[in-house]
């Protein structure tokens, strides 16, 4: 876990990756009193940073492993992350679904190349049926968050953005289970100036903030949240990280994280999902204490169902 | 209308707007088979190319005239445009809207400083009103579309269009009143290298293509259109030059309007207005005549009510 595994990991990766554009919006900064910079991952291939991270991943496999292939289990971004990261490198990407997962996420994974196995709808089933791909095929199995290459992919956005502006006073992401905090938290670390790392988390899964306050890895009672990315939690790899690395977690309600989404549709006129719009919503919450500040915020990904849109 | 003068005028607003923003699209240009370069008015200050005539219009009058302020009726983006360039440039904007204009509408001109100038909803009430304005003030009169400094400012977005793409073969644009297209086209003209210009317009409101057919200015008989911005009609000073430089216009029915907005808002994460969606609909509607090529479209605007979605 040094700077010059990140380096490497940056440049294995630059191929498969976009290296996203960096907003600013005059207006939001005028209603912030900060200087906010938004790394747009919700241009990033497959709409969401999590292609950074399973790139990091397979590109980190020998050409044996790469072989036989890839497995994960994920509903959402990381899904399909796996399956076009796979699809790049010519590796075979098996996803493991619930059977009750929308058809459109099912068929996105499939657009992308990847082979959906359909389980039941526990934690419990998926896992049996990643256990049972792994076996029968030999197939790496990739973690969306808890695993080392996964999360130095991860940091290789904050990163670019550091590239771009190297005096960020404070990087915010969101925080769901974990990747993307704890990678970003490196980067600040190792590329940034004194640069602090902040995270945005829902109230209705303060799984991460509670871990941080008791010192062990919290689940989440409810997970009733519009930013439905965010309803996992930490693991062994990055929740250390996390502890070492990022100074605090805001927590946000609901309402904030749908306003906050709005504002970013209207005034910047791009495409957010919920879980995107957390740290920002951070940031409106607590405006005195960021003002004036230059404030670095990675936009997580942008898929979202335009259709079905809580506003 | 030579090329020296729309250098000028793109030197002359360059301060007042952005240089927006070039995108492209693997996943459209795979479902097109043509490369796509979308320029990113919707990212343009206050949302839309209007911007740039009304920047265009305001700066090319004298101190004098400045002092007194402009008038224009509109109770879309170009009243918006008009407010904000005005205040930037220190000069009193008079918008006169529709009283039964919505209330979001009337607030965005006054949250730009503009004085909103309340009329009754027929053209001859707001038109009074404008002369009323100009006597009492003497104001100058700007018209959204079919006034030459306007259109030599709409012309600046094919300008940075093309110096960011030399070689582009076709520029595509909607057409409402035509000072957008008529502008592209005299950008097309002296930047471009045999550069075709083609516009996009809704069936219902396809006034521009009948005028074309018949040589003089048609009305439309309905505006029953998703395309909001679009139920305008040709004037005096953009139709000659839409007769002399545009190619074609392709027409588009309002299901095909509402699939390329979804599209964009999908695949390329940006929001864009109804209207802005009707140039690539025709791209989708003629696919086949489009294949291989370069092809620049002008994203117009982004202002749409992410409330009142039309999916």
């Amino acid at each position: 876990m040094d700077k010059q595994t990140l380096i490497e990991t940056h440049q294995r990766i630059k191929l498969f990756i976009h290296n996203t554009p960096v907003l600013s919006s005059t207006l939001l900064n005028e209603m912030t009193g900060a200087k906010l910079f938004f790394k747009c991952e919700n241009f990033q291939k497959m709409g969401a940073f999590k292609m950074r991270g399973a790139a990091s991943a397979i590109t980190s496999l020998t050409n044996e492993e790469r072989q036989k292939g890839v497995v994960t289990h994920s509903s959402g971004n990381f899904a399909q992350a796996v399956a076009l990261a796979a699809k790049q490198l010519n590796t075979k990407a098996y996803i493991v679904m619930p059977e009750n997962a929308p058809q459109v996420k099912k068929n996105a994974v499939k657009d992308y190349g990847g082979n959906v196995i359909e389980c039941g709808a526990t934690p419990e089933a998926r896992e049996e049926a990643a256990v049972r791909i792994k076996k029968q095929t030999g197939a790496t199995f990739l973690h969306p968050s808890n695993q080392d290459e996964v999360i130095f992919g991860n940091s290789t956005a904050a990163i670019e953005l550091l590239q771009n502006k190297p005096d960020l006073e404070v990087i915010l992401t969101p925080v769901g289970g974990g990747g993307l905090i704890a990678g970003t938290a490196l980067a600040a670390h190792f590329f940034g100036n004194t640069c602090e790392v902040v995270g945005g988390e829902p109230f209705e899964v303060d799984d991460a903030y509670r871990s941080l306050q008791s010192g062990k890895i919290e689940r989440n009672t409810t997970t009733n949240t519009v930013a439905d990315g965010l309803r996992t939690y930490l693991g062994d790899r990055n929740f250390p990280i996390i502890q070492k690395y990022v100074d605090r977690i805001i927590r946000v309600d609901e309402e904030e994280i749908i306003r906050a989404m709005k504002l970013i549709w209207e005034r910047m006129k791009i495409i957010i999902e919920p879980s995107c719009a957390v740290p920002f919503a951070a940031v409106l919450r607590e405006k005195e204490k960021f003002k004036s500040k230059k404030i670095g915020i990675i936009l997580s990904g942008g898929n979202v169902d335009v259709t079905k849109l809580p506003f």
